[in-house]
């Protein structure tokens, strides 16, 4: 329990109080001691938090300035403020009911008038993060560098046409490395803010990618000086800021990971809003992603499929949750990974309870989704559709073309065999099964 | 020149008559011996026409039937409708002035009653085909197999849940082969028409993938023993007619490569309106396809960037046909690969002029392109800035960093140096420049 | 009862067994007498089947032919084989449980040689029709013609550049509402499914448009004279199959119907897909037809927000049903209108038990969606929430407004009253009470 | 001529020096005095300067601050800091040679801390304009009050759930006309810039418009009282900053303006990047336009249809700025109207030369579009093809149907005279021959 507990005054920790309930401040599905599936809610979920959207987010927006109320905030660059703005995150954090956090160095401590300045500032919040960590039990998910916000990085940071930029990046991934080490973060998260281009007519695209790999290698280089355990991601994202995001899918993202020969040191912090804007569903860039032994974390929220950018939607759609969960469970649970909310609240909900009722319908939403997809997984049917529908493929022809054979053979096979009829793929049919569960 | 010329009555073959013609039936632009950079034309462009569109597309839509005149169809199925067919076609290729062209093997002949008589259809359709092009001097760019309009690829071929359909798709992939290496074929192209899903509920994404690059081992295989020197194209295209379809852009199909230890035998064939439906420029997909030196063939056509669906229009944008030829250029020219018209005419112009009002288009387009390419690079303003652009890493620290360094190094020369000022971008200028040229 | 019921001999009349069967053929939640708000689902819904999707939808699409099995076709263009759809078709209604069905007149009947012979068919078989309604109690939800389908009709038909095309498309108008009237049909729609544009270089949209008003004015006279009681509606569609459709959305439709004096005449028939397409969500598209007093009926279906054109999926998402039955139970109900599934299986669905699974999943869906639309009601936070944020709109500043003042005024008032403070919009609370419902 | 022009030091009033000009700080094409049509090109185009982009964009974005250079700011909101911009402004208009300008009230004047204050402040600015004015010629096309920005509208101004925001929206609509009826605008425009809906849950859309349309009437009243001749526009734009926007286009705008009683009062101000972002093509939006008479003024930008927001660039497309003034020569011209630059510098291109560059390269890209719109209507032929294409309509059944006849007639007509052979939409071609004027 943290020593003040007065940022919140109006604002219990919330409690679970079952489907039943009208309390808006209580979950009706999160019960972080259930088990499902053998495991508590807790560790199938590992929540975090995301620093920059529940401290630093001010909700302005292209047309329009912050209305978020902050009343703790003064608005000030001093490392005062940024240790009072720890102190009411972990009493948020408390209060929700979530272990885990996320967080950019710039979002926990001041960019200041030179790299040194701004160094030793992070170093001094870091030693206060830690003591919360400390008092209250709650663990760092993951840290980053904030490479894109500061003008410098306008046009790139691994990806800069200027070396001085790349330099600057470089030098603020040692300390936000150093920063999540210290807090024995579980992972090291590598979003290409603004890793792309507006313009190809002044774009340099395979040195900068060149370039981008080297910050990358030496990065994996630096883990292993330091010592430092955690697990390295990279997060796809597509166009936005840039016109084109060099990381714009998870098969973008492998696809550098084998050409620069990275893909063992990286697993990817997969994010909803990202994979529709990339035009594929979250369950579509998750099974890439496990296909290759690469799912590492996800970044849990939604977009509006009907809008042309990240509205990192707090995730609200019960079936966005049951599938994200039915492929954690399909992997056995995260390792180093977990669920953190890279979602905001509207800029019309601009209040400070607004954000325990948004956290708090994004746990509920996949407490639900984690009951539902466990249910589906009992139910078994949908699984024996999908065993049944390759089920040619494991004798006779089938084991013949995976057991490795050539076109001739083949050839000749169907010449003897003439016109498969083939089944119905039934999807309306399974459809209907999923939504059984709902 | 052929025999008979009789299936275009009222067209001649078409000539240059430079910018200042007025007849619609003549080239305004494309002079096939006129030297650009030293090189014809002709040579620059190895523009090809593609059968399926030319001759077999009645131009139908999901919400109406066929509209294209076709006087010369039988619409029979019989091989002597498709021999017909070929002259035509080859009269078309004559009088037009494109030396190239292109077919699926369903497209040249017809789908019997079972797969002996299919690929016997085939063989004598290629032997018409062989001695067309030797009367004509006409060449084949590549042959495909079309695995994705018969009911049996409903599911997929290379990817479809019943080994039957994979082997009934292998054995069709021998024949085309067969037929792509008669004609002496310069490469042959993989577009996964329904190598895809559209419901992850019933879909095994990993087998599925690795069955696909099954059958692509096998053909590499296959074209060792047979000696076909023509070079493997696979052709980047999303979520059409599948919902998502496995190569849905060039990076999906190089990290799909490089897994499966195929890249050194395929190149890509990367198609505008493909790209566009994928959320990327055309210049995009080819600087990646060329950063990855895996830029092969082209197939040439634009979209509607305000529709959601493969329009395959004719190229009329003089943008489009100058980045394409930028690249081109920049790449030293094709090899084995040209500029294929994948172009289809809107279902209103259903005349046969109309196809020769839009392939006259499309050339036109790609030679005026071609022209303010060569412009742009004679000028060397747009080059010049870009090198400067880079020039920090040409020297001291990017020199350095290129050369190989760690994050301590990089740390110490921040703390250092200070606050890099950052040049301009100079977007806008470089868009001034581009368009002197038009 | 049908005297005939052999057409699906291994499907019985699919009955009600509530949520906890595993029955694929039964109803989960569809109980048709089951009273909601006092009155039975059946009554609610009105559901119809579509006689195109169900009947004469081959699955083909652009990439591939028919997969359907329909072995009581003989695909001929006789008054027998399209008496005997008929059949089929009502078999289809009465074990599937549904009350209401649609056709255009080339779904019923054969497009023959002439005018009048199609007429005559078109004749033939709506007198088939009539005894088939008045065996079974089916009835007529609404019919329409198909203008769109014939090559005639490429470039429009009320607004075809070329008069004898309208005058044809005119008379097809006048001989379905022949049919529609014999039938008793309850509406009748006017989609204009090639009422666009390809290119506005050849196209003159006023003089378009003036005429697609006359054929409307025209079929309003009609109406009246043969005594026609039925509603009109007219249907919103964007972008497909032209590129440009007048009708593009809701907003469209009440201009056009305002502008040329139709707006007294009809009423939308407003389809999900449709919505979507247009960049609307489903609910916002109700609105505005339902504060314009002219939402008339429904066409059920879902889209997939990720690809960009009409895929006419089932409707399976709950939230999607529950957001149609909100808007549905806040207008009182349908009068004319309908729930008519304007949706198609998958292409790898192909076999006839596919059509029972796809509707009953659609049924289920609006019959869940129907019960959580009541429960939102009788629970009445979302309403009381509503009804608090404009609540400084019934007294003061807020009343004086409504009431009609100048700005003037309010200028004053501002001066007096200095900076409102607002409100949150509490939009992630409300989601949340949403999802208490689900 | 104005007294101090020391803001742009390096910077020469821009010349017009001809196609073959290499100079960067040069017009190729813009010569203001050329005559096209028998008109000058300064009055064909009427171009206007954003005060907002000019002047007060410091180009961040939702992923990073400011990067524009504005030595000439402190950054204050002190009265004389707002003159002062307005001083370099004026120098700014003088060097480029753009006639006039356009504002929001908040861009040249401050948000003081009550209304009063802030309209005292604007008035003052306004004074120092007036002066700027008539020293240097330039003019006002429109000017606008900015209700988007201030947290106070986030959820809305004359749409907002608080009749207090309400009123502050329509005192602020008076001061804004104010101002801008004393500097002689030539028009005002509504832009919605919040006047939507983050969710329908929480919106009452009907009640919303209601107020809307009140605060319009109000200010229709208001210019009549103050006698403000100028021209009244609303401006249409879809899903940014709302959810959904109410004006999401033309077609809505017109809706809307017509149910409430408005459309003789309003004519609409277009934007190209706006037209994109809804769907359709900048030539559409004019069209619709058009053919309501309401097409008033233009916002001259161009978007990104591969992303999904305004991203308000520089006109470059040469395309897009033929087919714009295509349709203003068509209209015969601009009256009150004219073509305001609301485009932006990329965030990269963050020099003050860059507002230099960007706007050269829009003005050379309308008077490029100017002359290839004029050339294309000397030329004659795309004219003359769409006359021919509705001849049909000038005599016999056309004539007939344009002068009033009904449905048995022309079934009548249609027994008669069979099927029509319809003729070819000839896209196509038209397309070649547009670009033959590139």
């Amino acid at each position: 329990m943290l020593a003040a507990m007065a940022y919140f005054p109006d604002i219990p920790t919330i409690p679970f109080e079952g489907p039943s309930s009208k309390n808006p401040l209580a979950f009706k599905h999160y019960n972080p001691d259930e088990l499902i599936e053998g495991k508590s809610m807790r560790d199938h979920f590992r929540f975090g938090a995301a620093y920059w959207h529940v401290m630093r987010n001010g909700l302005s927006d292209p047309f329009g300035g912050p209305t978020a109320v902050m009343p703790w905030d003064d608005y000030s660059d001093s490392v005062d403020n940024a240790k009072k703005r720890a102190d009411v995150f972990f009493e948020f954090l408390e209060k929700i009911g979530i272990d885990y956090y996320c967080f950019h160095d710039r979002d926990i401590a001041p960019e200041l008038d030179d790299f040194a300045a701004s160094t030793k500032a992070l170093e001094d919040v870091v030693d206060h993060l830690e003591g919360l960590q400390q008092s209250s039990g709650r663990k760092l998910l993951w840290g980053t560098a904030c490479l894109f916000a500061h003008p410098r990085y306008s046009q790139g940071a691994g990806t800069s046409p200027d070396a001085r930029v790349f330099a600057y990046g470089a030098a603020q991934v040692k300390a936000a490395m150093d920063a999540t080490h210290k807090l024995n973060g579980e992972g090291y998260t590598f979003w290409g803010g603004r890793e792309g281009y507006a313009s190809l007519l002044n774009t340099d695209m395979k040195r900068e990618l060149d370039h981008l790999a080297a910050l990358l290698h030496m990065a994996v280089d630096y883990k292993k000086k330091i010592g430092f355990e955690g697990q390295f991601y990279i997060e796809p994202k597509p166009r936005e800021p840039s016109t084109h995001q060099y990381d714009s899918d998870s098969a973008a993202c492998l696809n550098f990971l084998r050409e620069y020969d990275l893909i063992d040191h990286f697993k990817l912090n997969i994010e909803t809003n990202h994979a529709t804007l990339a035009g594929h569903t979250m369950q579509h860039e998750l099974t890439v992603a496990m296909s290759a032994g690469a799912l590492g974390s996800i970044d849990a929220n939604q977009g509006d499929t009907l809008l042309g950018w990240d509205t990192d939607q707090f995730p609200s759609d019960l079936y966005g949750t049951t599938q994200v969960m039915l492929k954690v469970l399909e992997m056995g649970g995260f390792t180093t990974g977990g669920l953190n909310f890279d979602a905001k609240r509207r800029r019309e909900s601009h209040e400070p309870i607004d954000l325990f009722y948004a956290h708090i319908g994004g746990m509920d939403a996949f407490a639900r989704g984690l009951k539902i997809a466990a249910a589906i997984r009992a139910d078994g049917r949908i699984a024996e559709a999908l065993t049944n529908r390759y089920k040619s493929w494991d004798s006779g022809i089938g084991a013949t073309i995976e057991g490795g054979t050539d076109l001739d053979t083949l050839d000749q096979w169907v010449r003897q065999n003439g016109e498969p009829v083939i089944n119905s793929g039934r999807q309306e049919l399974l459809e209907n099964i999923l939504n059984e569960h709902f």
